[in-house]
């Protein structure tokens, strides 16, 4: 079977960088599967990045390689990290882009890349992805001991994460992020509102609308109606039917979300 | 030989969506070619990816299992379908994504899914490409048979499709698609256009511009020169050489183009 | 093993294009590893597309067969060619995609492709890249020898490239490209600067500002502020921490820089 590598970086569509990636990892082992996964996450946008991987990498088959370039520390001090956390694995700069796995479960192995023996000769200052984290890839796909990469360390970079505020009849959230629907999501989950009672009796207030109950799905509403709906990943979501809310309501993340038990007024 | 699995979908670039489809694939079928024909179908857009999945998925090898996943319709009461096409396979929503391919030949088999056995447990209502779809084609790329899926179907829905209206010496059609070149795709073919003697002699209209003469490909006129021709699917294409015709003209799709013999003046 | 093919092209995210060049090549040659390089690459940008063939190729395994199509002279007397070039292999039209590579190195073989047993049967007069280069393509990784494809050439088109002009106390170049994150990468390299002294004692002027030495990486300054460094390519790069240079700066392709010796003030 052939090794599994993915890719996650914030390249955009037309830079050279991801090709050069690949090009590293595939002369170096040829036999790979080699996955995008996005190059799209916006520049240097380490949460989007950490959310994404959350989201993403526990759906992969145990043993995937995650190769995770986001990284505008590049070529100071901040570490090289080799993680183990389930059955997944990870190359990423440790700036915080495993932090929401981390937060879900600790890792079984945390190794910081220091032995240049598994790296491109000369490694630039700016391009570590290329010339670090792709031939270390390469190595561990072809068999390499993680604990050949590197000395053990035990304090990842966790960044601070929007934490949920429960009241008694309130719980205030905000929106992670804008998806390419114009779906806001937010980081309100199904178990936060569980004893708020039924969905469909909940008020939620956002960008000055109120939006009251919740629906299943966007097409049982009608077209232009705003809605508010669970995710496919158990968050609360403001969605337009065939619509942007995130244009509609100028939502970008970081927006403050309230949602209410009774309904107010 | 791996099974050959393509994915069509609206969910755009940097969306986590697509990377979720790839992991449950993979996780459930490891040995797979996972081949990206888009993810950039304008959102929610069903004829743009109509269009496309019959320009492209007759160009793969039998047996090839196309996934398009541009679903409005999530959750509600629309069904799910797999299809047998020619040698082709596909597994998509019942809302018209393979119309154009069911105008052209009829299905040879046609189930709708049904028995959750195949599906993720506990599927979401907006995410069956993922919760249905997915793990349903990994089913199928083992080997399962189809009929195994749900019951068989005969009434496919068929979205209505703009018309070429043929006169004694005009064609009206209109703009299908601009493509990233800005080229207007329309469908008018050259076999609607056969009877009109030699392209040479057509005259175009379109946005109040004139156009005489189809050429056979760009390079053979001026820069900046607007210019009528049959694109690589023998469509009418109106373009601008070294420009975007859709940004000169406006054009956007529904626009209405005439096709005069012999020339008008 | 399986033959690994690379596809390079100015198609866009979202057309069709692609994937037709896919079904293309795998309904030919079922065995094959299709790599995504870009499809990003700006209309018809010969010079963007052979900086990035020059920046990315020579990264992968011997013997790896690289499909460039940007080609507004489809159609027309421009030749296609066949090329190797060091261990690598091309398939391309002839207008200059393949400049820079030849410039560091002569093809060890050039072949224009005449033979149309090895194209699509009716080859269409605006997309080659899937009538000819694709099959073309399917055919060589099956072994086909190349010179079956057509005559030997000695003359490939070569495009003039934006010079270094060299002065006693100054160097001028221009910027190449902008790359996703904004950072302005000139045609000035390390080995064109080393002559000058340290990069932290040189002084960098382009489009109306001046920078004072050069650092090693983005994470050393500020954010916010301007600054010039080698790239991963031993290229001067204008970048602004944390922003985008080309954004502040106005910069685009042509823009011309100075690097002074000693700081002017």
């Amino acid at each position: 079977m052939r090794p599994l590598i993915t890719l996650t970086t914030d390249f955009g569509p037309g830079s050279s960088y991801v090709a050069q990636i690949k090009g590293v990892l595939l002369s170096r082992c040829r036999e790979l599967d080699v996955i995008d996964l996005t190059h799209a996450i916006p520049p240097q946008d380490i949460r989007r990045a950490a959310l994404f991987l959350a989201d993403v990498t526990p759906r992969f088959p145990p043993g995937t390689l995650h190769l995770a370039v986001v990284d505008p520390g590049v070529g100071t001090s901040r570490r090289l990290l080799y993680a183990e956390i389930g059955p997944a694995r990870y190359l990423a700069p440790d700036n915080g882009l495993l932090s929401l796995l981390l937060q879900r479960q600790p890792a079984t192995l945390l190794i910081t890349l220091e032995d240049p023996a598994y790296w491109l000769a000369q490694p630039s200052s700016t391009f570590h992805g290329r010339d670090i984290i792709a031939p270390v890839a390469a190595h561990l796909a072809q068999g390499l001991a993680p604990h050949k990469l590197g000395p053990p360390i035990t304090d990842p970079t966790l960044l601070p994460w929007p934490t949920v505020k429960h009241q008694t009849d309130v719980v205030h959230g905000e929106v992670l992020l804008c998806d390419s629907f114009g779906n806001a999501i937010t980081n309100l989950t199904r178990a936060d509102l569980h004893n708020f009672g039924p969905p469909a009796n909940l008020t939620i207030q956002i960008a000055n609308q109120t939006i009251r109950g919740l629906t299943t799905t966007y097409g049982l509403a009608q077209a232009g109606q705003l809605i508010a709906l669970f995710d496919s990943q158990d968050r609360l979501e403001i969605a337009q039917v065939n619509g942007s809310a995130a244009d509609q309501l100028r939502i970008t993340p970081g927006q403050v979300v309230a949602v209410f038990h009774p309904p107010t007024d």
